[in-house]
This record gives C-alpha cells, sequence and structure tokens, in this order.
C-alpha cells in the first residue's frame, strides 16, 4: 500500500498553478485534459519529492467550493521558511500564520486551501519582520 | 522541499483509527495529546510508507463538520484492489464506487472524508460481485 496524492478541486486553474508553481515552488509533473468529461487534472509535487503528489481538479462547469471544515491542510517541509514565505508576501500571498517562531507558517491557495509550511530541522532563530507580524484571519 | 501529510479533522478518534487502521490498513505512527489545547494528533501512514502521512486531528470539543466541496479525496496505491474492498465491505465499510473495472474504488471515512483505491499495476480481471454492484452515493 502506497500513498499516491490528495486532491482538491481548483476554480481557476491558471491562478492555481500560480500559486501552487511559481510562488510555492511545485513542480507540474503531468495534465490530462478531459474534452469528454469537461476537466482538467494537473499533479504536482515538489521537486525532487515527485512520489507524493497533489492533484488539481478542474472541473470546467462552474462549481460552488465551500469551505469544509473537515479537511485541514497540506503540509510541506521546507529548507528556509523565512526565504520561502518572504517569496510568497512579495508575491502577494497573504501569510495568515507567520513563521514567528522560525518553524511553522500557514498560507492559503486561491481556493482558500490551507498549508502548512515547516521549517526542515531545528528552528531558524526568531527574526524580523516575522516576530512583529501578527496572524491574519484563520487557516 | 518535501511533502508531509494532509491533515484531515474526526470526530470520533476510535471510530477513525479503526477505519483508517484496522479496515483500510494503514498504520499508527505516533500520537499526541494536548491537555491544553484539548485536542490530539494522530500520524497514520501505509505500511512500508511512512514519509507520506496523513494527520488525524481529534478536536475534544464538538465542532461541525460540513462537508467541503474543495477537498477532493485521499489516494492510495493497493496490491489487491479486490481483497481491501472485500474486507472493507465485510467489516461493514460502503463500496461507494465499486472497482468493476478492477482498477478504482472509492470509500469514505466516518467523516465522509473520499479515499481513492488504486490497483497496483495493470488492472485485475473484471469478477463477481464487483462487476454487477452498483454504485452508491457520491465520494
Amino acid at each position: 500500500m502506497k500513498y499516491l496524492h490528495t486532491m482538491v478541486r481548483v476554480t481557476d486553474i491558471d491562478a492555481s498553478l500560480d500559486f501552487y508553481c511559481n510562488k510555492l515552488g511545485l513542480n507540474e509533473l503531468n495534465r490530462y485534459d478531459s474534452e469528454q468529461g469537461r476537466f482538467t487534472l494537473v499533479f504536482l509535487a515538489a521537486p525532487g519529492d515527485d512520489e507524493a503528489q497533489v492533484e488539481l481538479t478542474h472541473n470546467w462547469d462552474p462549481e460552488e467550493y465551500d469551505e469544509g471544515r473537515n479537511f485541514g491542510h497540506l503540509a510541506y517541509q521546507v529548507d528556509d521558511i523565512y526565504a520561502l514565505c518572504q517569496k510568497l508576501m512579495d508575491a502577494g500571498v497573504t501569510i495568515h500564520r507567520p513563521p514567528r517562531d522560525g518553524h511553522m507558517a500557514f498560507v492559503r491557495s486561491p481556493d482558500n486551501i490551507s498549508i502548512e509550511l515547516l521549517q526542515k530541522g531545528a528552528s531558524l532563530s526568531p527574526q524580523e519582520p516575522w516576530v512583529s507580524m501578527e496572524s491574519e484571519g484563520h487557516w
């Protein structure tokens, strides 16, 4: 038995790829368009970690996505949580839970999927602007 | 960057462990009870595949979990999809999408998290009782 992926639905595939790939840094592994089913699937993974994937499903016909409380988040370990949060912030992504402790941060995808970022190894030394940054909303 | 886990919230930790471990076959890797935070975390993984985990969060105080359409499913590759679906069915789990094609099935956790099961390698030959089994509900 082997974990393959977690699937999340997305309303705008370009906005989602911009977020997951350009901003967060995942790679697009493959993509499947179904004219008949009117959906697109895109499989993403962290660089060098192709086996554990996230599948984006884009249904071409509009659907309402309520924010299910039952689903929590996707979690990624990162090499430098400050560098990634800075990159995300510069790209206009809200850091809902800033890495005040040098260890953990939360952001959200364009469809409000929570994404947890965890510093690899020991926490980084507390550092501005993160130490003074307030949390925003929920995640 | 490395995928760590997907977190899902659960209302009943015993029912959830019965489903995810006893029925589905995942292993419990570790568990953390927070008296102060009034929550329990349990980390699960497929046997021999400890790195890609599912985190169950059980908040001790009741919460309503609506079924968010934005979250899709967790997916696992399995060695024998018929054997696992039979085991699940014998344990009282509804096979919402039976493996009629010898390739894919869907079940749901006690909190309605969809779980996709995919046959490893080539599809199995179509076989009863699966071929004649109707889908039930949605997943």
